[in-house]
């Protein structure tokens, strides 16, 4: 799709912050309107605008599901445990089976070992791994770090959890000797770890191997400990990086692992996969005559489309079709992170990560405009499937012409924000520490 | 479509209970396949064979959708609080607030007194209630009937609230009785009220009056009490029919709805609505920079594409529309239900409902095939949109031909189940109650 400029966006925007027309909203009122295909046509096209200009949100736009669109007449609905069936015949167990199995053969599982099943996005996949974790160690307490994704929290609060939190490196990586002393602290109780695979803002990946060390030299045994690892983007992509081992495997002492769905796979609706171990998942469950099933899911009613999308994606690209677009990815994470370099922008990318992190623009308009996620003074490009290197040209570009017209050019001379809290000395090109890599010291 | 016999219809299922072909698995596994139409192809087949035979569970088949088909080219996503916005611009949450609004009117709270959302189902919409709920009150206790739907059970186990089982009438309503013991013996503490609106297996609607008249004589305040009402099918049916007084409303003193959006709707996708008072929400939220929203919802990442289907559906059928359907779905229920008591077969139906209890037939093969929900010793059929006279016609004959051929026919003398104490003597067709009834006494 042609990109447009910022004054053909402008007719796009409205004012409200909402970022969409608002004005369909009063079509929902009152009587039946002849106009429901102009509203839809008209949201149809303010989508396709946006669609290709997604810097900021780690969803693969790059999807096409025109052969599914036959589906969208019927209700689906995997109501119960996707191994166990449903008496609701319009079901997508098959398909939501073939894929679970597909993941578990992905993290190192057997399929007589695991459970799991399709959710409807990081969330709830996170809701039930960490569940699976208290119900192991009811009394446990809940280990993660501050560079969690929100839902963590918020799930510690409803699940009325002990919820720890523990320090990160620059890189936004856990900080294991912060979790050493605090493991040490509650040594009383069993401890229940949220690892990120990778974290949401900076695409750090926490050192499993580490964190299961250093829980053993605390003195917790593995009948002590519950691993959940929140892998929403990277759960797809590590085990396809050739340079990277073997980091999300079954064969380690991890409990669970979740992925979002529609992150790198792409899928039109939000979804989610959560694999654990099938020997925790025989006592925290129940059976339920009305839906023929077995209840050990978080939702009742679950989505049979999405289980479908997955499959169909999986089949389409195939290893060799992920393989390609993964190192894609990365390689052109790797051009955005160089081109912001030397462009005088401090950034970050850390290893097997797709996320560039660099110094947040302070053109409100021009970060919507690219749809950056900005946290503090830092923000964030995931480079997925349908970001180009035309996109990150175009985008460097205007980024350094807004740059430079900045309310920091004062006196002629340049005041980029520091960032060195964030992203560390070495890759912040604030005024201070800019000079600090030139005089080496 | 036309109906199928029994024997085309076995050349659809297979053997091992799930109802779906198996066969599909293996596709999914190893490298791309040419194939993939050819499954679907396959599958949609199968779907339109069993669609129009969905007698057990209230999902509304009659919809079409299919203007909104240019839809799934996007991943839209409502992250965060719907009335906030988000920076992920590929929202629909214009469409969501348009939804929203509409059932806020249906039950009779003004826009600025109420906050909600549209979840992933029923189950997402109580998990949300109930912790509004155990927000408002952390050390109340969570009362609920034994008819109530399985998720309230589980919720209350999620969420760690002591939940005290309420028993329930002969028609399947909360016995008030029953709760005023309870409540008096837990007075010392906070009160939280989960209403069937009406129950999944009988459609039978608690007594919200009734519940606030016996809250109020058991010594609770209304600051000592939340009460959520489980609306998942009646939610909008009630509010529809003529005969029926204002039952959901938030002129009473209740805390939350809920209600699925696509079961009375219909809907591909399964969702739900929640509305809630908007007081309870400002204190139980948190903002959340990376999204540009507040997070106060259960999932994180949210369907777009569900509020659209809901706001087509609701646009696209009117008022007038949804009444017709309301009172045909009313109308056709009692159809059944007479010529099933016509026909000696024990059934019962409660007032203002489309949900037909009677004896669980005995040939599962038959259940299968009609897609019957059972539970003990009764099985049920909730008559949606897509359930016709003819259906219903075909239905009562092919049943009573597989009864009178059923393991009970001894003697020559037929023995009906007895099912007096799931739906009363007088709607019991046992031999021992019919005799009861013949004679009068």
């Amino acid at each position: 799709m042609a990109l447009t400029t910022p004054e053909e966006e402008k007719q796009h925007n409205n004012n409200n912050g909402c970022h969409m027309n608002l004005a369909i909203s009063h079509y929902c009122t009152g009587e039946p309107q002849t106009n429901l295909s102009a509203v839809i046509n008209h949201y149809v096209h303010t989508l396709n605008h946006f669609n290709f200009r997604n810097l900021g949100y780690p969803t693969n736009q790059n999807f096409d599901y025109d052969a599914l669109t036959p589906l969208l007449q019927f209700h689906l609905n995997n109501a119960g445990d996707p191994f166990v069936g449903s008496s609701f015949r319009l079901n997508s167990t098959s398909f939501e089976v073939s894929v679970l199995d597909w993941f578990a053969n992905l993290w190192d599982i057997q399929k007589n070992k695991y459970w799991g099943y399709v959710t409807t996005g990081g969330t709830e996949a996170n809701l039930h791994a960490i569940l699976v974790g208290r119900e192991q160690f009811p009394d446990g307490v809940l280990y993660t770090s501050e560079d969690s994704h929100y839902s963590i929290f918020k799930i510690a609060r409803i699940y009325r959890m002990q919820c720890v939190v523990i320090k990160t490196l620059i890189s936004g990586e856990i900080d294991c000797a912060d979790l050493k002393a605090t493991l040490l602290h509650h040594k009383d109780r069993p401890a229940i770890i949220n690892l990120n695979i990778g974290t949401t803002m900076k695409g750090a990946v926490d050192d499993i191997d580490l964190v299961i060390k250093t829980l053993e030299e605390s003195g917790f045994r593995r009948d002590r400990f519950y691993i959940h690892c929140d892998a929403a983007l990277f759960g797809i992509m590590l085990p396809f990086l050739k340079a990277a081992p073997k980091i999300i495997s079954f064969k380690k002492p991890i409990g669970s692992v979740s992925v979002s769905g529609h992150k790198f796979l792409g899928c039109p609706i939000p979804c989610g996969v959560v694999i654990t171990r099938s020997e925790y998942m025989n006592a925290s469950s129940r059976d339920i005559e009305i839906i023929g099933s077995r209840d050990a899911t978080i939702t009742g009613s679950r989505c049979g489309h999405a289980p479908i999308f997955l499959w169909y994606a999986i089949k389409k690209k195939g290893s060799i079709g992920i393989q390609n677009e993964v190192e894609n990815c990365i390689a052109n994470a790797r051009y955005l992170h160089n081109r912001l370099s030397d462009a005088g922008i401090g950034a970050m990318l850390n290893e097997h990560s797709n996320i560039v992190v660099f110094e947040r623009p302070l053109d409100h308009e021009f970060s919507r405009r690219w749809n950056l996620a900005c946290q503090g003074n830092i923000a964030h490009v995931v480079v997925m499937q349908h970001v180009t290197i035309q996109m990150l040209d175009s985008f460097v570009i205007e980024f350094l012409h807004k740059r430079s017209f900045s309310r920091f050019q004062d006196y002629g001379s340049f005041q980029p924000l520091c960032i060195a809290k964030q992203v560390g000395t070495a890759n912040c090109s604030c005024s201070m520490h800019n000079l600090y890599h030139d005089c080496a010291c």
